[in-house]
């Protein structure tokens, strides 16, 4: 299970104020703290509310990489600002975060991938939205799949998210989301990855780690590869280490949560 | 989801003491704790020590339903036992715990089961032991199913038991049993119903109630419809509860977990 750490992010307040003022100090932080807590990327993204998303993607990278060497989610809504972040990127393979099924946007996803070597997130939506059904989900991801292999990719290149929405908005999605998961692994072979935003199941819920860490078991059974979550929530590593456990994906021995 | 709680078991140090000393008090405060947390059912088993089980189940049935309404599965290794358990039911229709696959020991369960009007646990076991593999697990599991239906028995009479083994003993099994469940959902319709002994799968760990609560879950994302449990593990019960939330099986309230 690839972690990726979530908390370099500019709708967060302490993150959006380090952006503000070019403060290196907090950034940096969160980048050791979350690769000390067992995140093996970072997703880095500067927030809705800058005027240079470009310039501001390059200094984030810059700054994050002098402090730890794991590689980076590029987490942009603009494929320019993403651009910047993967000319900087210099540790291992980086993560386009991300691109729909939006013909337009993901060809430009596709090129940059192509250029920077990048692994690409594909969401399970178009310019429609997102469907409920699991059906309508697995039938855009395979959209975007093939589309990919039309341009040299495989699909385990690919990371679809099947974007899962706050459980108290859209609660009816959450089953279609596991299956969604699950029926990624028979759609192509080598099956694409798959990966989960998965706070946003507890926005605005007021049990936030217990639902987060129970969709992330259930994601988990169903075979999800990636997740991007708060690494330095302790239960819910707890629980992921538990899950990989159960799953045999991981040698049980009684001292497994100590290591 | 159907919540039998498993306390009342003679295996339990405080429960051996009772039968032993005939004292019913130990035996009824269980059952009363174990419903106001929310068990719909009661296990009821006399624990292996015992020389006269058909009269020591006889004593617990009729103990446990003077302070409690809810229905019981009737818990042992013989057979006469489980006779002398049902014979003195009351409240709504008994659970037979549990028949394998072996063809005398089922025949015999499902005569119990038709002159009780019972519901019954099959275990995906026979004569050569359990299984490791789902596929081979499943086939036991329509052995029985096919018996049972040319008793006259609907599968969703029949709760299959994929049996989980303890992970520290047989860790390979854990993934095989998510399987056998998701798979018992296809097998027939209506399907049979599925039921797992939990606590068997964090046998002999540190960390019980962590391995239990993440085994449920994954479990009941594959549709698990029962579950034989420690009703009084509150952690347990919250993750149970989420669960159902994120499976839209409950419409979720922020206050869900105060119901």
């Amino acid at each position: 299970m690839i972690i990726i750490g979530e908390r370099i992010n500019g709708l967060f307040k302490n993150v959006r104020k380090a952006i503000q003022e070019k403060d290196p100090g907090p950034i940096q932080e969160l980048a050791k703290k979350q690769v000390a807590a067992g995140a093996h990327y970072l997703d880095v993204n500067t927030g809705p509310a800058v005027d240079n998303p470009a310039e501001v993607m390059d200094w984030l990278v810059e700054t994050v990489q002098e402090v730890v060497d794991v590689p980076l989610a590029i987490d942009a809504a603009k494929m320019e600002a993403i651009e910047a972040g993967l000319k900087v990127h210099k540790n291992g393979r980086p993560i386009i975060n991300s691109t729909t099924a939006e013909p337009k946007m993901l060809e430009k996803a596709l090129y940059l991938a192509g250029e920077y070597n990048a692994l690409l997130i594909g969401l399970a939506m178009n310019e429609k939205g997102v469907p409920k059904d699991s059906d309508s989900r697995v039938a855009i991801a395979m959209e975007i799949i093939a589309t990919a292999d039309s341009c040299g990719f495989s699909p385990s290149d690919i990371l679809i998210d099947p974007l899962i929405l706050p459980v108290g908005v859209a609660q009816d999605h959450a089953p279609e989301v596991l299956e969604t998961i699950r029926q990624m692994k028979l759609l192509a072979d080598p099956p694409p990855k798959t990966v989960l935003g998965l706070s946003n199941v507890s926005q605005e819920t007021k049990h936030r780690s217990l639902i987060n860490r129970t969709f992330l078991v259930m994601a988990m059974a169903m075979g999800l590869d990636s997740v991007i979550m708060d690494a330095n929530d302790q239960e819910l590593m707890q629980a992921l280490a538990t899950a990989r456990i159960l799953l045999n994906q991981e040698i049980y021995a009684e001292s497994y949560l100590e290591i």
